[in-house]
């Protein structure tokens, strides 16, 4: 190997290992830390942001990528080295226009900003969450400014969550997206499903056994990962050999199930990415796109079908014998696909969640590009939910003021749950197609080979290439709204049933 | 503030930050990690720690301190900047006298030791150990050899563990304490003492939960601690906000419970560091000495006396009836300070531990002195096992193999168990004089004046005296064994009653 790039491995090695204890820091911050250790949490974060940035700046970082141009374009462009420079190169050039004070108070602004947002919806009050969303998008408006050579201004943003990603691309296919999911909405807007079953008396720790059950049916190993309860559930981790997904368990519900099964999909990414280039920046993610590709795969196309329910619900019948012994399991099945427009995106059927994101890519577009005053943003999310969803807001806590991405800074990072959610569709197709008997697999509850395909196709590219290469080379086409939307209306335009 | 001390601060701050994460993450490993993942935590510390230190023996950190030598001189030595960079010069030049490489290749060598040892002590096979001793024990003469101007090699090892004390200094009290243990030992050797109830059955969900009963009550906050099971009970945690202890519950005994108010006292101190300090090297602990000084004051001198358990005893015998209702508070008492010799340094009572610890310490000196053939170690550790204890030692594993310290490198750091058991006594006495009805409130089951005492005269200072000069600020004399001989003979030369 040459010196530089035998150099830039290591440095690149410790900014991999500083992320990571990151990751392991939130997790711990999470579930396990005491309430009051937060500041000291916050002090650790920073610092290890810090130091991690100073490492990647570094004018060695710069040095150790001139070097390396030569080799770069000697090797295969396809090959781990070539990918390493690029990636790396990638990195650093966007990392070093930003100036290092601008980004400390992007994240000082992010820190402050949260504790407002909670009081905030707590109370639904907007004019108190006003000034620090203000001071928020002004310094994103700034870290833009910081990049030129860009077609739009948003570009900026949502490349830092799908890379190799323009507004334009995603506007086309949400524009797609939209005319006919509003058309699908529409259409089963008077549809009655009963679901009421879901909701009743489900003891958190017999729910807490069936997540148990579930995820190591798909395929946890305990040696390799842990699943702990969480206010908000995630998936993080510290390598592919130690996975951490969480999850939230409500006694009035069981829907928690949905969201083990989507931390299930996030885990198992991280748990088969490439074992060869830990360490390295490609060894990570490719991007939040494809990251929710893997999760909304399990929780819906696995976990929302029949096939699975098929083999899984006696099980959960058995454990709550008092609520579902009486609901057949063409009821079930029905009832967790359920379509009603509603107000609060995280709890979204799989139809009227993509309404919820288009509406806000398209009102991140407008804030950053000065086309709508933050005070009005209440009544133009209010007045678009009724346009979209035909439903009408009854205050900010339920309406503008309930995701807490704004609050943190993240402008440009809610595309991406809509993104995946398109993406998993045509990955699901693929795999169908490749691994023949898939859906009697399922249900027979055998899914190696379901994990064994994505980890071949998708987890093992690592973040080599970029979102859109990454879904070629596993689907043998770059995304497309028509499958996903075939799905739906395959699924939904006649009803559900086992 | 003048603009060096300022970016000192900064700099040392980013180091604590580092150290704080490190004990977070070895928490973490030992009470959460899914085991495969101990690989990937093993980079993460080492990447830890090597930033860290570069961090320390960077150019900039001598500039600094070298363009600070005019305020510190300015300053009273007393005030917390002219001890902060006080202390930041010892730890830089310690620090730069080590070549990287000699460093890394310790760690390398303590790391790859650990499981050897580990098979070594299971086969109990000292001959499988040996090579990795040998090698721990050429590199820590290497780096002995790094420094100059000392009395003794063993000096510098010792610094390491508790600074600014000599191997003279500490040779010259164990030799008195040595002198009177064995004398004490002799005495009470043909002493019977019935203590067969503490051994049974004694489910650890009860444990559990009076383990957390007595933290409690010692004063534990849930905002602020946690208590978790291990294997091996340690204390650790972020910072004043975040202590987390350990405890290892055996169904078999109730010993642990000793251990449980033992890393209390540990937790304490760190809970009552000075926060204003914090992110600073003299806002962390001053020495493993004194460290160990607060965890023996809280699990022998109030935990095995009989103020506490006049207060506490019913609570444990309601908890475990079957076991302790026909036990006396008296015979109780008596069996938990039973003094026996025995092979097991983490099993030994207060009387009979010195004994463990002047062996190692002595056998420390020959060691890096070249005065004992590392092949010949176990004969010399069964013979002085002999000497001092009288036990006859029947195997390796529970001889000189049974310490996880020498496979890790950790030579130097016994004494200090003996050091603060030593300063626990004597802290103690001066808390009894100074607080006058302690042992009464104690007896009553309170413990907040002890803390505030404790908090205001040991732990307020950090590490910003050294250990004796710590310790004589709060006591009004630095270390002496006599206390400690007196109080051993106290309790246990007339036998010990409730």
């Amino acid at each position: 190997m040459s010196k530089p790039l035998e150099q830039l491995k290591e440095r690149l090695g410790k900014i991999s290992d500083l992320e990571r204890i990151s990751r392991v820091l939130s997790w711990d911050q999470q579930t396990m830390m005491p309430p009051a250790g937060s500041d000291h949490r916050a002090d650790h974060l920073a610092t290890l942001r810090r130091v991690a940035h100073e490492l990647l700046i570094a004018e060695e970082t710069g040095r150790l990528l001139g070097e390396l141009h030569p080799l770069e374009e000697s090797l295969d462009p396809d090959s781990d080295d070539a990918a390493l420079i690029r990636v790396a190169r990638r990195d650093y050039e966007k990392a070093v226009r930003v100036p290092t004070d601008l980004r400390a108070e992007m994240t000082r602004a992010a820190a402050q900003a949260r504790p407002v947002w909670v009081k905030a919806r707590a109370e639904s009050n907007f004019e108190l969450f006003l000034p620090a969303l203000e001071r928020n998008v002004d310094l994103r408006r700034r870290y833009v400014a910081c990049f030129d050579g860009v077609e739009e201004p948003y570009d900026i943003l949502l490349d830092d969550f799908e890379p190799y990603t323009t507004t334009a691309e995603v506007r086309e296919i949400f524009d797609e997206l939209r005319a006919e999911l509003v058309r699908l909405i529409a259409e089963l807007r008077d549809t009655e499903v009963d679901d009421s079953f879901l909701r009743g008396n489900f003891p958190v720790e017999r729910q807490e056994q069936l997540a148990r059950d579930v995820v190591r049916l798909f395929g946890f190993r305990p040696d390799t990962w842990r699943l702990d309860p969480t206010e908000h559930p995630f998936a993080s981790g510290a390598g592919v050999d130690d996975v951490r997904i969480t999850t939230q368990y409500d006694p009035a519900t069981i829907k928690s199930f949905f969201s083990t099964m989507h931390e299930y999909g996030h885990g198992l990414y991280s748990h088969q990415l490439p074992r060869n280039l830990e360490r390295l920046p490609i060894g990570s993610a490719c991007s939040l796109g494809i990251h929710e590709s893997q999760s909304r795969l399990w929780e819906n196309l696995v976990g929302r079908s029949p096939q699975f329910w098929r083999f899984f619900y006696a099980r959960v019948q058995e454990t709550f014998p008092e609520q579902l012994s009486g609901v057949e399991l063409d009821r079930f099945v029905a009832g967790i696909n359920r379509v009603k427009p509603s107000l609060i995106r995280i709890k979204a059927d799989e139809v009227t969640y993509g309404m919820h994101i288009i509406l806000r890519f398209e009102l991140e577009q407008d804030i950053i590009n000065g086309r709508v005053e933050l005070r009005d943003l209440p009544q133009t999310w209010n007045e678009r939910m009724h346009e979209y969803l035909g439903v009408d807001v009854p205050d900010d806590a339920h309406g503008v003021l309930q995701d807490t991405h704004w609050a943190t800074g993240l402008i440009g990072y809610f595309a991406t749950y809509l993104l995946g959610s398109v993406m998993s569709v045509q990955i699901w197709e693929k795999a169908l197609e490749d691994v023949r008997d898939l859906e009697d697999q399922i249900e027979r509850g055998e899914f190696a080979a379901l994990r064994g395909w994505l980890g071949k196709h998708v987890h093992a590219h690592g973040r080599k290439f970029s979102p859109q290469e990454t879904l070629e080379r596993a689907t043998g086409s770059r995304i497309d709204g028509k499958p996903y939307l075939a799905y739906l209306r395959a699924k939904y335009g006649a009803g559900v049933a086992a």
